[in-house]
Parts: structure tokens; C-alpha cells; sequence
């Protein structure tokens, strides 16, 4: 791919010109690269050369840098900083992106960083630190563009041009009251393509979708995706706008959604940090809770499986099949319950439908069922030449699992978001462990009915 | 949520004014929806209503309505418009969306439908039809904006004015040479917030970063997630500018690789359909394959289980801790690679890291294998009371069990990957029927090393 080439063949070219001290030439190239591609670069530098080379960039190009870093490697930076420096280029962060930077600061630094803002500014940072965590409120900007209802187009672009330099986004531009209401919003585009007297109350689109400052980013993201927004408002509960959040940091949530939920799944506590820069110690904290519960729920299997001793010591030939038996029970029931879990998780289906999702998967579990079964029946009688009774019990048996895997796997995780519980934690893991126990109870059920007397 | 509420409450009043009639009103609550909303509204209507609906849309709306609605909607509407209707509905639509449109009907209808096109658009069309399924050049629209390095600002602007209500994106406009080259970009802010007689070719910006027509569409969504983009341009082979793939499709297509991911680790295969509207058999066809492969693929795991049979019966206690044990393995192994699966997902490892990643599954299998051991001996020991040999094969086991699961459970992805397979084929189901057979020979081996002659 062009984009990757180009920007690994940079990476080494900085490197290069780092190593040999070639600062002009560096410099040059630094204000031709994209920030996102100086980020990597200086994410794998040492603290000097990562200060050497920040110190480099021109001042936009900085303030970019630095927001999109992650939080070790602020922290390397601001500590090579001097104080003023640092604070000078706090003031030149989006809104947005300074307060994840003093999120992530010590609060004693944070205070004495406050000091020396005015009150106003003060009292708005320390409302931002309020948020609850991944709400609307955490992730929207205070830099958009507000227009009023009675400008002309002239008017509307005048302003544009003198405010637009510094905001994040200027391609949507919100239409409010004197008291900030929300009146409705004005795209850019319609802007620059209508004629100069035009008011922008009649160009304005009043229909406008907002969200609420503590509602929570899958919602949003959801809405995103929904209706294609590049950008959304957001309001106080009286409807006054309070911020706008943009398409790119939403790119981000619906992939880190995701990622959550393939971490449930996984049975392990999910966790923001990357795979990459996450310790075997962090690991294992996020994985142990979850797998002494599910060995511990297991021993309930084999509690069943020592209540059938006597049933194995009788007929040891039934004994080797409960690996195929509880493998398929565990596989079709995970099949059924991720599946439901990602339609829930992308709105495809919710709880009300679970009359329809079950119905459904009974009939999947009777088609998968059968096809299983009758393969199984084959190898059993003919393959391994068993009992023609050991054989029919492990194909009915098969039948009976696969359907009832399909019911539980299905039904599980919607109970658990009715019960207010992350669906995914209904994942494969302990579908599976739940299945096992089940299973045993229907195989020795139907081996005592088709071979009495065991 | 304000936004699903109030689109809710809509698609209610909408119904209601539909049913009693009130033409003129529904008429008029229709142009104050959101085209997204009236979708959701002619899906759930019957093919009769659905027309009635449509016919009342505004010739805006229509287009992109009809562009939102999936193929059946699509083809049930298209059968109930006359020919010509349909034609200049086809005519409106943006290339991108025709082209989707013409991809889902019948080959012979297409044909009929172009025979009416100059040669210059079938040409377009048929190249267009093509395109590799999932390459950017399927995803990019052609309505862009494309400006020249001599143009003034004032120009630029009275060129987007006079072309822009057409174009997909006008936020960023490309600027090219006369044989259609790519020579860089200029953001619609950059225009607005400078002077009328600034050159396009001193404001824009030349390092572009482009894809090309080929490229894979997880790669195009990597990209605008990585740069933050709001658009990107598609080049040919030459770097000519033939089209512009939009953030919009990009939600969607994150979303998807996601569930894609989401389907092979529950085993089955992957299907672009949505969960709700797939049948039964569908659904049952997409999972028999790895049903019955996974069921075949279990009985190696009897097999082994037959071949200790007289360990079994010389010490059956060892019998019932099968479960916990190959549950734990299963367990262990499919946290270290869903999560190794994702981190290759989101680009966060590669198939370079292996050592790397092998090292630290390594340490997390020692720290959570020790923690369970020692919970497992104390289980034993002190709750089921079994022998003290017993309890010391189990424990160790465990710890040997979920040492291995994290080793194999970290590479198979790694190696599926490097041999040009999906690595999510190598989730949870597969990992833990692999590791039912590994655990049982580890347990069998350290029984007979703890008790030797059994």
C-alpha cells in the first residue's frame, strides 16, 4: 500500500537524519511528514532524542503531536519540558485533548497547573473532569463554530474566516439562541453554495439530532453509523449546546467496542490498554478471576460425571464419547450466543426479539442436529464398530445437545442484558462449561432409557 | 436517547397518518425526516404502502432513500415503478450507489438499463462492475471535487459553488494536472479561511496519502482510522485520481471486518447478512461445516481417551477431573488467542512479534497456571478428598495444561496468518480441541511419572 511505504520509508529517513545530527534537513522533512507518522516516530525514540525532535516541529504541528501520544510518552516529554513551555503548550491543546491530558496528570499537577487560569476556564476544566467515564461529555469539543438565525451567507463566512482557524470542526456550523439553545445546524456546504444575502435561518436545518453530555459512546457511535455524521452536537438537559464531538474520534469507539467485547468473549476483563503494551502481570489479573471461575463451575461437571460411575464401569465404551459430545454441545452453543451477542452489540436485534431468536435457533439446532447425528451415527457403528445401541445413543444424544445448545446459547446472553449485564460475558467460555454439565445429564439419560438396567 | 426517541415517536406518528390516509400530512411530516428514519419506515411496510411512501418523497430524499434500502426493499420498489420512473431514479443516484443498485439485480436487466446509457458511462460502469469485491475501488464515489494548482481562491469558490451541490464530499477538494495526476489536496477550510487571491497551489498540501482502486477495504478503514480522515483519494496504477472513498462507509465497514471476526471465532462461516434477516438454513449451512470438523476432529481426543483406558480403570478418580482439566486448557487458550487475533486486527501486532508475544503468553500461563494449581490441589485434597497423589497429578497439570494453552494458544493465529489463512479461524473452538488431546497426554503422562505401574 502506497500510504504504509511512504511512511515507513520516512520513519527510516528520520531515524537517519537523527542519528547523523542532520538537524536542518530533519527539521525540513518533519514539517512535510503527517503528525500521526511523527508519532510513531517519536514513540520509538529515547526521552532526549524524543525532546530533541519535539522541539523541532512548528507549533501546530507540535500541539498535534503531542495530544495524539500516549500517555507514557507525554509524561517522558513534559518532564524534558520546562514549565512554561509546557504550560504554553497546554493552552494551545483543543479542549478536548487538554483534558485528557490532565486526566492522565497527577492532581497535584493538575492544581498547580490551574493556578494560573482564570476562574472561568478553571470552572470549565474542572466540569470536564466530572464526566462520567466514556460519556458524550468526555469525548466532545468546545471548539465549534456557532452562527446565529439572522446572518446573511456573507455574514455567516466573515465569521467563519476569522474564528475557523482555531476550531475543530467548521464543515457544520450550529445555529443558537441568545441562551445557547440549540436552534438547528447549517452545513458549510450550503453555505459556500448559496447566494450571499441569504439568511442562514433559512438555510438552517431545524431537525436536528443531539445527545446528551452523559449519554454513553456506543449510543453515540451508534448514531454516527446510523445516519453517516461527520459531526453531532451535544446539549445540557435544557437543550443548550454544550459541544460537538467528530467523526474521527468516533472511528476509534466503534473499534475499541469491539475490542471489549472480543475480550469478554475471551473470558478475560477488558481492558484499554493495547495487547502490545500490556504486562504478563496485567494479563494474568485480567484473566485469572475468570478462569478460576469457570475450573471451579467446571468440577460441577465432574461431580455429574462421578454420579455416573457406575453407568461408565457398566458400559466403558460410553466413556470415550463424552469429549465428541460435550466438544459439539460447547460449539454449537458458542456459535449461537456470539452470534446473538454481536447482533445485539451492532442494534441488529435487541431483548423484545427473544421469542424470534430462539424460535430461530431450535430450527438451526434441528438442521445442525440431524446433519451432526447422523455422521456421528456412521462412525460410531461403522468406523469404530461399537454397540448398535452405544451408536444410536451417541447420535440421538448429538440431536438433543446441538438444539438445546442452540436454546442456551441463544437465550443466555439476552437474559443477561435484561438482567443489566454485559452480554458477552455469555460468551463461549462459560456457554460451554454450562453446556457440559447438560450434556452428561442427556447422554446418561438416554443411555439408561435405550440400555436398561445399567 | 433524545435522537431515538424522537425517531421513534416518528415512525409511530408516520404509521398512524399513513393508515387514516392524511396525505397531505404524512407528506408533509416526510420532509422533516431524516431520509435514515424513512427507511426504517418503508422497511416494515408492505410493498403497496412502501410505493405509496415513496412516491410522496421529495426528489432528494427519494434518491437517497432508495440508496439506503437493501436489495429486496430495493427490488420490491423497483418492480412496483414504471420503467422510466426507475430509470430516472437510477440517473439521480450517486455513481457509487447505482453501481451498488446494479450489482444486486439480474444481469439481463442490467443490460437493458444501460442499453439507454452513452457509451462514455457504460464503459464507466462495466469497469466499475469489475472491481475486486471489497477493494477501495468498489467503496469510492466518483462526485468529487477536483480543483487546479492556478486557481485563486475566489475561482475555487465559484467553481465549488457552481459543481458542489453534486458532489459526494466538497470539504476536501484534490487538486490535479491536466492529464488528471494527483498533485495534492486542499481542505475546504483552508479556502474559506484565506484571502480571495491566494493561489490553490501555494495552500495545498502535497504529501496526499492515497490507496489505489485495489486495495483491500480493511486496509482503506486502517488508514482513515490511523490519519483521522474525513476523506481519502483512490488513484489507478499510474496515480491518476479517479475517486474518493468517504468516512461514512468507513463506520460501517469497521463494524464489519469486526463481526466478520466475530463469526470465525464462533466458528462459522462468515456471512454479510445481518443476524435477523438470515434464516434458519442459512444460518445452519454457514455452521454444519465447522460443526461436523470440529465433532471429526474431537474423536482424536477419544481416541487418546481410549488409549488410557486401563489408567482409567486401575485409577478411576482420575476420571472425573477430565473436565476441569481440559476445560481449563480450552479456557486458557482461548483468552491468549482471541485476544492475540484482535491485537492483529486492530494492527496493534504482527506476525514480526511472535517471539515477542510467545515470551509474554509464556509468563501469563506461569502466573495464572499457579494460581489455578494451587486452587486445584486445595480443591482435591481438601474437598473431594482424594489422595494426595491425586490432588499433586492435578495441580500439576493445570499448571503444565494452561502454561501450554497460552503457548499454542498465541501462535496458531500467528502461524495461520503467516501461511495466508484468516488467524481468527484459529479461535476459541478450533484452540480448545486441539488442546483437549495435549492436555489428556500431559495428564496421563504425569499420572504415570506420579504413579508408576498403573
Amino acid at each position: 500500500m502506497y500510504a504504509y511505504k511512504s511512511s515507513e520509508e520516512r520513519l527510516i529517513e528520520l531515524k537517519y537524519l537523527l542519528d547523523k545530527k542532520r538537524t536542518a534537513e530533519l527539521s525540513e522533512l518533519l514539517r512535510r511528514t503527517n503528525p500521526v507518522d511523527i508519532v510513531e516516530f517519536i514513540e520509538d525514540l529515547s526521552s532526549e532524542e524524543a525532546l530533541v525532535v519535539f522541539r523541532l516541529l512548528k507549533k501546530d504541528d507540535a500541539v498535534e503531536v503531542f495530544a495524539a501520544l500516549d500517555s507514557d510518552d507525554k509524561e517522558r516529554l513534559q518532564q524534558g519540558l520546562k514549565e512554561d513551555e509546557f504550560r504554553s503548550l497546554l493552552r494551545e491543546l483543543n479542549f478536548d485533548d487538554m483534558i485528557d491530558t490532565l486526566e492522565e496528570m497527577p492532581a497535584a499537577m493538575v492544581q498547580r497547573i490551574l493556578r494560573t487560569a482564570d476562574k472561568a476556564r478553571r470552572d470549565l476544566v474542572n466540569k470536564y473532569l466530572q464526566f462520567p467515564e466514556d460519556s458524550a461529555g468526555t469525548l466532545m469539543t468546545t471548539e465549534f463554530v456557532e452562527v446565529k438565525p439572522y446572518m446573511t451567507v456573507r455574514q455567516a463566512l466573515d465569521h467563519i474566516k476569522k474564528v475557523g482557524h482555531d476550531k475543530v470542526t467548521i464543515y457544520t456550523c450550529y445555529v443558537t439562541s441568545p441562551t445557547k439553545k440549540l436552534l438547528g445546524y447549517v452545513s458549510l456546504r450550503s453555505i459556500v453554495t448559496n447566494t450571499k444575502e441569504t439568511l442562514i435561518g433559512d438555510l438552517m436545518y431545524e431537525d436536528v439530532i443531539s445527545v446528551t453530555t452523559t449519554e454513553d459512546q456506543e449510543d453515540v457511535a451508534y448514531t454516527f453509523q446510523k445516519y453517516g455524521f461527520t459531526a453531532l452536537p451535544v446539549v445540557d438537559n435544557t437543550n443548550r449546546l454544550v459541544g460537538v464531538i467528530t467523526v474521527d474520534d468516533i472511528m476509534w469507539i466503534i473499534e475499541q467496542e469491539a475490542t471489549e467485547d472480543f475480550q469478554r468473549i475471551a473470558a478475560t476483563t477488558p481492558d484499554e490498554l493495547d495487547y502490545s503494551k500490556a504486562s504478563p502481570f496485567s494479563l494474568a489479573k485480567n484473566r485469572i478471576p475468570w478462569l478460576m471461575f469457570l475450573m471451579i463451575s467446571a468440577t460441577f461437571t465432574s461431580t455429574i460425571l462421578k454420579s455416573y460411575q457406575s453407568v461408565i464401569q457398566a458400559v466403558i465404551a460410553l466413556n470415550m464419547f463424552i469429549p465428541i459430545l460435550t466438544d459439539s454441545g460447547g460449539n454449537a452453543g458458542s456459535q449461537a450466543s456470539t452470534l446473538v451477542i454481536r447482533a445485539m452489540a451492532t442494534n441488529d436485534i435487541n431483548t423484545k426479539d427473544w421469542l424470534k431468536v430462539l424460535l430461530k435457533e431450535i430450527s438451526v439446532g434441528l438442521i445442525c442436529g440431524l446433519a451432526l447425528g447422523f455422521v456421528a451415527f456412521l462412525k460410531c457403528y461403522f468406523f469404530d464398530k461399537v454397540d448398535l445401541s452405544v451408536s444410536l445413543i451417541v447420535a440421538l444424544t448429538i440431536i438433543g445437545i446441538v438444539i438445546m445448545a442452540k436454546a442456551v446459547g441463544s437465550l443466555l446472553p439476552m437474559i443477561a442484558e435484561k438482567l443489566g449485564f454485559d452480554p458477552a460475558i455469555m460468551a463461549s467460555p462459560l456457554i460451554s462449561t454450562i453446556l457440559d454439565s447438560l450434556s452428561l445429564i442427556v447422554y446418561f439419560t438416554i443411555a439408561k432409557t435405550i440400555i436398561p438396567g445399567i
